[in-house]
């Protein structure tokens, strides 16, 4: 399914395309051809010849593997990006591919099917007719990868909000459950991460403004989306260490309990085994044995091992294995 | 709440303000404008026209999840910190964001909301005429940034506080209690970390001197600052240091008690089942076993029980179990 | 075994040579001579001195323990990679170190032995006439590299399929085979990345296009090159942070069933150790001792007994021992 | 205490101040003003503005808690350092701040309280009259900074002692009083890292030759206290690594020893638990019971019982639990 | 002891020298003079006057404390190295610090004792006449850096074998005895590299030509010494990863371990502690209790007995803690 765009500060069409032939060989408005799935190799290649793309660009949009990367063309300036999708039910992130073609006068975009990423932009395009059509497809561009950038932080935001739900969880009452929902969010950190990564260096680059693809007066908007991509990649660093504490504290808390459950051990052996070797003691069918015979024996054993009870009782206390 | 201050080496004049008409449109005194409180969207956009900031900076100033940063707009400088709050009563630290432009001849201020951070500083340009008064508008701007600055210290003395206490306590004996405390206090250095290193940053650059709006005289004030930061982030790596190291001997300490408790298991059933397996032995009701009829044997046998715990406390004293 | 390839756009002739004396001394075409085993010394000088190569060259190449680089030798570049080769039955991972020679016209590459990586390119530049023969030897150059970085895509996904098999193994039921395993991918991972980050320098040296050999229009192919070899590199990164939070789940894991099983542990003796200690009371052989003569005083007991189980369970069960 | 030390390849005058006035306002001569106490600030005030210091710079020299720091002023360069102190009987090591000023013919050097770190340079000075007193100012810093960093090899070798006399006893035999003097180290050296590394990037900025009051022979020297610094910061990282091996070893020296004392508490529990048992199987009162009046009786169930022993040991020696 | 080696390509003289005198004080020819043992002050500072070198070039030759290093002092260069000898009996590593002052047309070395380091260079200058006495003085520079880089190669094969012994056996079955041995390992490894890692910066600053005294057609030979020692880091590194990976293999293991022998404790304690109790109930002497009349009763209870134990085991296989 592809989508052009043309504007300029007064007019905005927008139509479905369904070969090449239907886009305007020149125009001195600004054009946006956004594509939404990859299973037309045929009209992607004449859209590429339309625009003169070098082969291995072709390549690489079809290639959905990529990661994060802007390259000059000379001609054109050609950035791969990632929109990340958070399915609120299944706690999963789902990756889509995201390739914009910068030109003198015009973007593509290319996706390996829907997200609604970009339909917001649109939306602005169509309706506000002063500010945002005056500028040109530098702005475009950015705004595309503004958008993208903003997905992340509803990524970002479920993940903290996971990981702080976990901690509480994890402080008050460490069980082996927890442990696979921290292995699970971490993963998914390390995953957010490695897509952020290349491409808060691609905007870094941009922002730099060599490139004359991206006029002056868009470099600050730039920059601030390089912002935001340092933002986030913060964050999930923050993220990620407030889950290698939470390990830590389950491991020490399993040791610990371990810890009091040998000393439970312990104090009942220590208190019991003495006194069962008493009862065996006087169980045993000797002939001769002094005090079976004396009327107050049983009564005098009771209360010394009461006394042994109570005195070992003392000791634990004393050396704070019971309190 | 606005107020407006504005001055030279002889006058000094303070008003607030409820419109931007208030501000005059030009003087060859230095203007300071601080903004308490981002809640009068209009008032600032009115600010924000008369001092020509790009929409960015306004969207910036509203928007209080910004990560320090310092921004050249050719001509004004736009900069982004974090003014830390320490409860000594919750022992929490919040965060006030704090914008600061700095243009021509005026400064510009925005907090959230009032913290006090910048009350010294008018009470100097009110009372002493001389010195400061005769510095300009970068001046102001760096004593911003101290005041700042000044305010990490109060809380990385909080917690370095904290962290030696617990140092003590860990030390003489480690409960879970401590571990959470210590799990907090690394959060809080985290969280504080996160805030100074992009500040290091930005003073690192402003010291340079590569913006004019930073007088030459004011540059070694500017390396101060930066001193201050470097050692605030030494400091925190030395708590954070300090944590992992208490964590390491906390853990360390429960495996010793481990040890030491089942040590002491171990001894205990090496002595006590022997000696009760002899009892049993003796307690069986075969008719014909020997030596029940004998009229020493129960003093034989309570000899040899003897003996067997003896000969174990010193094979356990000999392998150091028992000392 | 030496093969010499010369081809132009409209040519290709491809002959098994067995002295240097059958390589034409000059020729218009491109020479591909690639070689197979370094067991002949004498032949390797020979081709050595046809096209001038350094003597130090010559030893690197017979040497297969060099690590990847880049060499510029004004009149030729001299580059050194590792092809691996994964073996599916052994999971075992084999290097064979390739050099790659690109001079003006001619490229040389030599093999410990034949592994099968260069025959795809050879199959290409025999039947496809038109495109790839009009390039120079600076694309079968790349062509090369391309060839060594895609085998190491195969050795990727083979540890990155066996690094998932293991964490749903582990995290469902840890045991000491599993751990083994996990240090097996560790230790290829390391070995694989220790081979592949030294070459990402080589590639992104060669990128950068200060070397007149590569041509400009061959360096996005480069590019794409150097973009594979980080890939490759962060995804080892990604399998290694994997492998490391197994090796936690692992550790965790243990911890918890040690404490788990010493709980049960614990809830036995603290069962059953009274329970004895009163079977062994009443099994004492005291002339004079009370209950031992009352009829309903077995019943009481048990009773007692029962009272007692019922009761630690409840206890043991409200501390979440139990459950 | 203030000294004023004024010479010459010819001339020495070593003179106590006790206001500025005493100081000559123009010489020839080189000027080594030495303060020792930093409590009579307003002389310190007079100096400085004989010298022409920044207020910045009397403020640094009064605030004790700077981190080591060189800043160029033009005029003059402003470094501080620390001063170790190694208290060979507490091991406790305390510093001083050490503040030197040098400007074109002139010293100056500023300390908490007296150390004797510079006492060695000021006898060089008097006594041998040829050498070191052809040497300019720049001489007189560069031998200041060399005697600080003697210093640090002092404490850095009692550390070092400190560390080996602990690895061999925590490898004999690991206790608890070993872990608090590891953890001890540990922090000696996190200190005193943390006041070297900032050193050494002030000595490598001098020794790089930009600033002219350093002259180009002093240079191979600053060099030398360069390579000193590293050299300590290296000694201290590789104790640093010792210490985490050490501790590496204390809790695997733990883990293994609660490994052997279980394993011989599940021995004890394997041997003694089944021949408890049959004791109590012929303990039981039941009158019909088979084996109770046979003669031989007693005697088989020794046999069995020793026999199950005897199994039960070669068993465990099988599987390695008893050696 | 001193030797005087002269050479050119013709000629070649070699004289054990006593005094400086003997050394010829102009020539064309090539001059090395090998200085084994530094206990001749005298004589060192009769060379050092002769060759014009820095006092602080003597001392750090005389000091055998130095870390490796490369000082330009324009007329000469400076470079300090260490020589390893790896000791197969003991398995021990010792450092023999080696000095090397390249000038024009002449090479000293200094070593603390002989080594044969260099034996083997004399040998080939003696014997081959063309080749290697063609070369200057820098290209001897070169042999003797590539010799003491060589020497590194022996250690670590040793360190290498070593590990991988260890490895095995780790794996096989880990003892305390095995953890020292890692220690060990380890320890020698943070030696080496801490000798290597500086030498590897001396030599790639050499390598890129900026040093007159080093001529164009050394530099490849010098950046394959580069090549040698990144190689001796990086696999000194894997040696490390390696090691920390058998570490917590072994502690695992140990945690393995006694998570088997809980087991097994807790199995024997369920099995018994009841069945002993049940002995314990019967072996009362209560007057008036069930079953002790019955004939089958002792078989009834022996067979209840059996049921509880196979109950249990088949419990306990079914939550796999018997396989």
């Amino acid at each position: 399914m592809v989508t052009l765009i043309e504007y300029d500060a007064e007019n905005y069409r927008e139509e479905q395309v369904a070969s090449a032939a239907q886009i305007p060989a020149t125009t001195d408005k600004t054009l946006w051809l956004n594509v939404h799935g990859l299973n037309e190799p045929q009209l992607l290649e004449e859209i590429g010849k339309r625009f003169s793309l070098h082969p291995l660009v072709l390549e690489d949009i079809l290639n959905t593997d990529q990661r994060p990367k802007a390259e000059d063309y000379s001609a054109y300036l050609f950035m791969v990006g990632k929109i990340f999708e958070y399915d609120t039910g299944t706690r999963a992130i789902n990756t889509v591919q995201a390739s914009i073609v910068l030109g003198q006068g015009f973007v593509l975009t290319f996706q390996e099917k829907p997200t609604g990423t970009f339909a917001s932009l649109r939306e602005r395009l169509k309706n506000s007719k002063g500010q945002i059509r005056k500028q040109g497809a530098d702005y475009i561009a950015y705004s595309l990868l503004d958008a993208i950038v903003d997905r992340y932080f509803i990524c970002l935001e479920a993940l903290a909000e996971q990981a702080e739900a976990l901690e509480a969880q994890v402080i008050a009452r460490p069980t082996q459950k927890l442990l696979r929902e921290l292995h699970g969010i971490r993963r998914k950190t390390l995953f957010l991460r490695r897509a952020v990564w290349p491409l808060r260096e691609v905007v870094s680059t941009l922002a730099r403004g060599d490139n004359p693809l991206f006029k002056r007066e868009t470099l600050p908007f730039l920059r601030d989306v390089y912002d935001h991509t340092v933002y986030v990649i913060e964050s999930l660093d923050t993220i990620r260490d407030l889950i290698a504490g939470l390990m830590d504290i389950y491991v020490t808390s399993l040791s610990n309990r371990i810890n009091l459950q040998i000393r439970l051990l312990t104090v009942i052996t220590a208190i019991f085994m003495p006194l069962t070797l008493l009862t065996g003691i006087f169980g045993m069918n000797f002939e001769h044995m002094p005090l079976l015979g004396w009327e107050g024996s049983f009564y005098l054993l009771m209360a010394f091992m009461l006394a042994i009870t109570v005195g070992l009782l003392i000791v634990f206390w004393r050396i704070r294995w019971l309190r």
